[in-house]
């Protein structure tokens, strides 16, 4: 029986800012330039999570794609979207919320949360058209 | 030398519904939601098929496009599109017309098709902008 | 004060095909082509909605965009996802359901659905990304 | 002579949300949502201006795509990107920063901007792929 | 009865530079930039064409898509796809083949081709996603 | 620690066409077809390439995006853009400059010229948006 992979689009939009405490000012502003402005500015995100698993034979599904939103939503969308990740999420307050981290910070959020027989393949973060950040990994 | 990953994109529309006749009217519309509607509904789908192989230093080829496309036209696109998955494609009188179980009939149809050097490396369907499915595997 | 112009998309999937029961059925065939295939096919049809007006000082707004978004899903999303439209939309029990005749449909429920200062401008229809509708007209 | 119509599209990401100091509390809750948050959020903004005129019979152009290029960086890319719009951009200290005042300030700023034969025509900004507003008019 | 616009996309694959032998060479360089390379460079175009017309009662069509597709491709694709256009097209030997040009010569090729009630409205050429032309006018 | 994939897209223009001079003129034109034209076409191409490595605590990169541009712009896009792969760019003496040999041009331009912690994962060409080729790994 083939595995499937199967990925589903959501977005958001945030607002952040690269700021390390450790470094000096030129420090920040040599390494992070424009995004060292401390107002933050925004991006609308694009998050693609993909899934793999079996097909189910009743339902034809590696996964019931309403549970796959539902818990996309829960997990991520409604805790990240019209947010400064700086200000007011959690994994922002000691990390730089850079693609990078943000896309790690997603994989812990649905890590496990998943249940039945699919497991959570990647997490692909889009800050822009011409950016993204995957992490993979076994739960 | 190097292994080169060639892919082509090809568009198709196509009517489908979600219905499995061992499930009760009630579980066919709690699992299924709106896609149990029996009239069916539709999408634009794009399939990306991606071969792999070396490089033919004659013609810089892994594999002719014009080849490949008439494939996936002869062995998908001529037989999906402007179709009604569950009632004119043989795969979908028994199987669930999702986006997983369309990947999987398509990888069978490609599978074996292509000639010389290039194998069949991914299907990728999508449905819509939001949802995709993937079956990688060897001939 | 200047004019603004503000447009909103939303999408649905709705399955379709082009029959007329005045022409032969080689008619038919020879005008509608795949199109004429009494199953159906379907497309994930995307809406644009312009509405124009000035800007309200108070809000920024020309209207309410989640007023808008509600307009746009209790008359045309909600009526039209995941249907049939020549089996399930009135319009097109006697129409035939193409994209000159969906967006007409659509202006048609839209129009004088809108409160306030802003004004019906624009409704456009994408079948896919290479084929769209536009109407245009006064309230 | 024809005239043409020449459109060049830029990017910028910035930060906003949407507060009335003359709307209560709740007003402004209910009013501006999601968009109230006062740490504000972000958006990858798209800006497409369109000049029109007559076609230069010596170079094939409209406009020099260069100095185009040169006054919508200088007028607003620079101005707004990697930018706080309440807090940065004097306009939005009085007005809401939505996508309509934002397409008005655009539109302000770069007219009377454009040298030669070519003129304004249409300020369109896009806060994501699903909105966007536009503002014509004469110089 | 309604007005209706209807536009179909194609696209086609060109190369091209930008050289007046009216210029000295100084004055190419400095007014064409990277563009003025002999050798060319290219561009995948897309092509919108809009007709605008009455729908017709019994096909639900503006216009046969299939017949606008047909002289789409005879009076614009066939004649551009794989073309060097100053080397190759005709309008190209004495103009610069500037977007605004290219729109102005695609307009006049399709202008008068249309049978029927609809008539010829916009013609838009992008010669990337960021830069776009358009031609008006009335047949 | 997690390893993360980071991706970064640019564009660039070039000409080219499809010859092997070891090939009569009736087979380069039998195995080439309208890409055997000498004047050449065009295309927008779009580069992705991607690094991987584990995220440096004090600034959440992978690889500074600023350096990260300067190597692709330096090694890639100035050398390709706005030029004709066959005539200026010594690689494609030799070779047909086809997607996949592009694609591994590109590759080897860019192998070993990272520093730091990331490496070169993978290089992805698009010639146009139905077609891409991809180079993987450590030769």
């Amino acid at each position: 029986m083939k595995t499937v992979y199967l990925t589903r689009k959501a977005e958001f939009s945030a607002s952040h800012f690269y700021h390390n405490p450790k470094f000096t000012p030129e420090e920040n502003r040599r390494i992070f330039g424009k995004c060292n402005n401390p107002h933050g500015h925004g991006h609308n995100y694009t998050l693609e999570v993909t899934v793999r698993g079996p097909v189910n034979e009743q339902s034809g599904f590696v996964m019931d794609l309403k549970q796959l939103k539902d818990i996309m939503n829960r997990e991520v969308i409604d805790v990240l979207d019209h947010r400064h990740l700086n200000y007011e999420i959690p994994e922002f307050k000691e990390q730089i919320p850079t693609t990078e981290n943000l896309a790690i910070a997603i994989w812990r959020r649905l890590q496990g949360k998943l249940d039945g027989g699919a497991r959570l393949y990647r997490v692909r973060v889009y800050e822009n058209d011409d950016l993204f950040a995957e992490v993979y990994g076994e739960e």
